[in-house]
């Protein structure tokens, strides 16, 4: 995708940190990290987000993020990690090409996951029907 | 596993919102949503976390992802969506087996992403390769 940064990183035309490397598939460190160590994990092929993305690559992408989350958490000596997705510009998304982010973590780095709430009675079965409407399961 | 909530869950012997279900992965809807439809979805096998899973089950997780994740987006009418895996305790997991967190996200909504900071000069080169020591690379 020619105007595309991860590509252009992909195509060695833009430089990046990169510390794992097959196939499908590259990882490179983040350059503005939330800690030390943050990386990006992204399939070669160009896809916008998760759901333009091919199983294949998907695949290919989880099985080295279970590669590298173990050499990321040891290397920079964390104690977790934390694997996410932005997909979409209302979710944070900014560069359009599938990425996933594994965030390194140390105990008291005064991250905060974002907090939940309750579902009013009856509330989220009737979420679940409007969710199951689109899905195609075999229950 | 015995004292697993998420086992518990799959055995029916603790109700749930199941949304979708296939012979290795079952999805239901997080009791203390960010954003309506949040949705948690496990392997059926017990596996503390994403690096003990094993590959089969992490692949059927993503694959199912990548199915229910557009149902939900669709179902509560959102615009993205975040996923998601806390591993380990300094990351925020609180249940030990493994979970993907499928978070439908609102134009405005409100929650933020945590904010990166940038490497010194040469630190990002260090860090990449205590990270490669880890890692059985091709390159």
């Amino acid at each position: 995708m020619p105007d595309c940064i991860f590509c252009k990183i992909i195509a060695g035309e833009i430089p990046s940190t990169k510390i794992y490397e097959d196939e499908k598939v590259l990882a490179f460190l983040d350059i503005n990290p939330i800690n030390p160590g943050h990386t990006l994990v992204i399939p070669k092929t160009h896809s916008e987000d998760l759901l333009t993305a091919s199983e294949d690559d998907l695949v290919a992408v989880i099985k080295a993020v279970k590669k590298i989350a173990p050499a990321v958490v040891r290397g920079v000596g964390a104690q977790g990690f934390n694997l996410g997705v932005n997909n979409g510009e209302a979710a944070g998304q900014i560069v359009n090409h599938l990425h996933f982010h594994i965030m390194p973590r140390f105990e008291g780095d005064g991250f905060k996951l974002w907090g939940g709430r309750q579902y009013k009675e009856g509330e989220i079965d009737e979420y679940a029907e409007r969710i199951k409407k689109f899905l195609i399961s075999n229950f």
